[in-house]
């Protein structure tokens, strides 16, 4: 199955879990073509100086692999700036953030996984 | 837990599934990190000419989300051209190949996810 860029429909949130701005994002695959692996696959935009808030994974996890841009996120307190090519993940009961600290947008793919391993 | 793209090693495949020169993945995330949702997620690079020869996934899907260059696929028979933010999604039982039709490196992200539906 194919899906280009142009067919993924973009979602705009406002305040994102308490954060600055907004967010817009597309989703790559719908979590019912996941075969039950997560919830959420999308590629994210938020504009410079937006951000999505501080905010825990329970029984799930997420990742996040920037693309363009500069992020300053937040991984269970400690503070980290992320640029192209790299990732953070949020570990199952963890909590995070992420802010574009940079001037232009900050892209990046966001993706929640349930925690498999789980009784 | 923060992973930047300098702490990815890089793995070289010849010939992988017999496609022709040679790839190179840099994971960013290990399988054993993946709390059992996959067992491959990472950044993959093809060098013009190159590929990743036509095979089948069984209890298991990927996916190919295109981030640089031009890619021809083949999904289950049918061939498609792949530009960046384009995804293909190789479903469980389903065959696939890539090949980097175009005159730079194509980079893409690959993820091998679990048919977690499957009794």
């Amino acid at each position: 199955m194919v899906r280009t860029a142009k067919e993924m429909g973009v979602n705009h949130y406002e305040n994102m879990r308490g954060g600055k701005l907004a967010v817009d994002a597309a989703k790559f695959l719908e979590a019912e073509e996941s075969y039950g692996a997560g919830s959420f696959f999308g590629r994210a935009v938020i504009p410079p100086g937006g951000s999505i808030g501080y905010h825990q994974h329970t029984g799930e996890y997420e990742i996040y692999y920037i693309l363009e841009g500069t992020a300053k996120v937040v991984d269970d307190g400690e503070e980290r700036i992320l640029c192209p090519g790299d990732m953070m993940q949020c570990r199952d009961g963890s909590s995070h953030s992420i802010e574009n600290v940079g001037d232009k947008e900050l892209v990046f793919l966001a993706m929640v996984l349930y925690n498999h391993n789980q009784q």
